[in-house]
């Protein structure tokens, strides 16, 4: 069952920019271990926030994309431009409007 | 520029479902009004809770879209289902590490 995961990630001042470019840099790796979609954007009114949406293949596709060492090495490279102001949910997708 | 909005719709006890069928409907017509994508959702942790994630064309689509006849009365159809206790955020999407 596909997974949304989704999420604001806040960051020091004046790096939401450097983490968009760190989020958004292209990663075929992501395609191969389940992710169908991770769009990365930013809102003006909220100057020091990363937005996210992910879709993956599975909640468990997911969890184990969290050991990927490419991945752990992601995380800790964007550390440093993260404030600890994390929010968002996570669900099981039930289906869509555009598709049968 | 990609629009993406993302919601909690809290139901009345018990109507999850009924809103999780209602909104998962099919609809051509939100594809031809720039629609790209509209993933609904649950997780058992908030059982009165309906997850959605929309991406659209462009903010202006999003906003257009709530004029719509069509969109006006699948809202009106939804509400007794609705709780009054919404939560969720929108942002214009930067890019995506799945393509260029």
């Amino acid at each position: 069952m596909t997974f949304a995961n989704v999420g604001t990630l806040g960051t020091v001042p004046g790096k939401r920019d450097e983490l968009v470019a760190h989020l958004t840099r292209r990663s075929d790796q992501l395609t191969e271990i389940g992710c169908l979609a991770y769009e990365v954007g930013i809102n003006d009114e909220e100057p020091n926030t990363v937005f996210v949406v992910e879709l993956w293949e599975s909640d468990a596709a997911h969890q184990a994309s969290l050991a990927v060492p490419a991945v752990q090495e992601s995380i800790a490279a964007a550390r440093p431009l993260l404030s600890d102001d994390f929010g968002g949910f996570s669900f099981d997708v039930a289906g869509s409007p555009l598709r049968d």
